[in-house]
């Protein structure tokens, strides 16, 4: 072993091994019971949870009972009930867990998009007179698109530098250092600690997007200082289609830091009514409007499945499986042209993992056609997800063999693989 | 008659019907099969449609598809395969035949909230030196909040006018007029055409809050040269409990309006994957988050009980279930000290009708505990909806029963009935 390899369950990887050995892995796997916690189909390796998660087995059940017992039978009375005034919050202290916060500083509202913005406008309204959000280039873009509209409509000033000069770009014109904790394309995990203590000695905040690390790896937003992040409810998480987001306000920011999106459900009294606003004295000043409840009840089913998982267990088992899968196409397609662009190194990469390649995008399609489905990100790479709470040590062996299958017969060179669809 | 009923289905109201005569009533009504669309309780009278809409017959079979089939066996290839990517647009064509508007200028999006915050904004912007946002006192919370949000964002002035003061308080320094089309409380209805071409003549943009109106009354939009629009997806459409909300944005501003939440469903090319943000050119540019899918499964089916109904049918039965529900409480409870708030002039309110009483709240939890459910709201009125696809005549006539004899027994005289949830 080089040293990469976190996990106790990863073997030596420079010699990729048999399927047997995958499933010994398996076998051994402390997380290995979770999988029958999900409606997976067969014969389909899924790669992909890391953009949609895969359906839990509670979700349909939990959703028609919201549906049809709740809704359909106690109808307006169910807002107290059956707790949907609360769901918010308590969705919210269920993901803490997950994100090395207290129960209280977590709530789920709105999409991913729409918590940065109120966050960050409230972020840069704490810091008058510093005029700059720091992002760098290539974020996942709709933390870029927010943080313009966000610059725009403040007139301040949206300001990307590259990952390696962001500590030295902080300076006292910061309000906000805007980054993703895990790149969603090369899968590179920044040092929330590190770049928070360089804002913090500049004055300036910290918004963490979560989306490609919450549920995957560890994340220790309070052993890090952290001041503000969202995240994201259908990857990892397991919410189902745009499910609902979640936000992050450290316990010190909570009673400073006002939303712009100050809707009656961020009201210290929303059922009074009164024509004046008064923002909720804790983190309920940051949810807007009235949330969508069937949503809820799939998102609250999907976190279900963390019910007693440590996150040192997920960051072990996704290390492990990582390295299964960049050992793999490094032994069984090293002629085939793929560069690994997420880091080698564990605990500086999420739970992806991908390869650029100049003909990523018909390999991708013919990989799906076969049952592997993982995804293409423009202009060159493709990814593979693996979640730790499902994705197999024998799944990933297999999607070994079916890349090096297409590699080796060409079978990605086929004219239907390369027509696109509006999502790719 | 007094003219007040402008429908061919109301019978004369100052003698309030026998229960044969409202049954009589239903067997004409053009809406009546409408019902069988809708699973509500027995024996429960249910007239908070306006608050919550009642559960659709094909709901839960439509979300249980959505799940099971759609997520569970075909995961992230649903956004094309199930055209998951265009349900915004979709839903939104089938809700514009319901206030006015062509296809296209109607999305589904967001919260009501977050949808006023990003219509606001954009009118704002795109009315540059004004610097009033001009409302009423009373309307509903959360518009109120969310204007004053907008006003502390951009640092333009909330200013709040009486209804009948709202047209001459229009002048050159107001950006933009936004108005509930039917207040929440008392149910008087804005003229639309009028105020809006008030708005105009002084340079000023309107948005209409349809939150208590689509669905319930005829709405036109286009008809009144109207500006822009936000609504509500769990009342009147029946989407379920936080359903997402709708947006209207005229075609002549679809090119020049610009939304502050530009989050990447609201790009030009979202899978692009661009650092720039490029706005769509037409109403997706009001887009701002990955929409919650399953939530919006549950409205598509709430939307879809409209199908074949006309505007005209929902007002005309509307208008004839809360003459009936006045003229019944003004003689079955005429000695009860019960003063009617709603306008008696049908086209002049919406579709609920409100009495002031100084004991509405123990009188609204007395009529809850017999199977009568309205709503209260402080601080002493007592809210009955009429939805027209489901509310029938014999349900009025037997909410002025019950209301008369919890009236003249002192029922709602009971400590019980005085204590409050977080919800009332």
């Amino acid at each position: 072993m080089d040293g990469r390899c976190t996990s106790a369950l990863c073997c030596d990887m420079t010699a990729f091994p048999t399927l047997e050995e995958a499933r010994a892995l398996d076998a051994a796997d402390p997380l290995r019971a979770r999988r029958a916690d999900f409606l997976l189909p067969e014969r389909l390796i899924y790669l992909d949870g890391n953009s949609l998660g895969a359906l839990p087995r509670r979700t349909a059940g939990a959703v028609a009972d919201l549906i049809e017992r709740q809704w359909g039978k106690d109808l307006i009375a169910s807002w107290n009930t059956h707790g949907w005034i609360d769901a918010p919050a308590r969705l919210g202290a269920r993901i803490a867990p997950l994100v090395g916060a207290a129960a209280h500083e977590v709530i789920v509202a709105d999409s991913t998009s729409a918590n940065i913005f109120k966050l960050a406008v409230a972020a840069c309204r704490a810091r008058p007179g510093r005029r700059t959000i720091l992002s760098e280039p290539g974020n996942f873009p709709t933390d870029l698109y927010v943080a313009g509209g966000v610059a725009a409509t403040l007139g301040v000033d949206l300001r990307t530098v590259p990952a390696e000069a962001l500590v030295d770009a902080i300076d006292d014109d910061t309000a906000v250092v805007l980054l993703t904790h895990v790149h969603y394309k090369s899968g590179h995990r920044h040092d929330i600690a590190a770049i928070t203590a360089a804002a913090h000695a500049s004055g300036a905040l910290t918004i963490w997007d979560l989306s490609h690390s919450a549920g995957a790896v560890e994340v220790d937003l309070n052993g890090s200082n952290a001041d503000l992040a969202i995240g994201c409810g259908y990857k990892y998480l397991n919410g189902g289609p745009g499910a609902p987001a979640f936000l992050f306000v450290a316990e010190r920011h909570q009673g400073l830091l006002e939303s712009p999106l100050s809707g009656w459900m961020g009201h210290a009294a929303p059922f009074a009514f009164d024509d004046a606003y008064a923002p909720a004295p804790d983190i309920r000043r940051f949810l807007c409007g009235t949330p969508p409840i069937v949503a809820m009840a799939a998102l609250e089913a999907g976190i279900a499945c963390f019910d007693g998982v440590t996150m040192a267990d997920l960051e072990a088992k996704s290390a492990a499986l990582c390295d299964l899968f960049i050992a793999g196409v490094e032994t069984r397609c090293a002629n085939h042209d793929f560069t690994l662009i997420t880091p080698r190194e564990a605990g500086r990469r999420g739970s992806h993992v991908s390869f650029a390649h100049d003909q990523a995008f018909p390999i991708c399609q013919a990989l799906i056609a076969r049952g592997l489905v993982g995804d293409f990100r423009a202009p060159e790479v493709l990814r593979m997800g693996f979640t730790p709470l499902y994705t197999r040590f024998e799944d990933v062996w297999r999607a070994v063999e079916i890349l090096g299958e297409v590699m080796d017969t060409n079978a990605w060179n086929d004219p239907k693989y390369r027509v696109r669809n509006a999502v790719t």
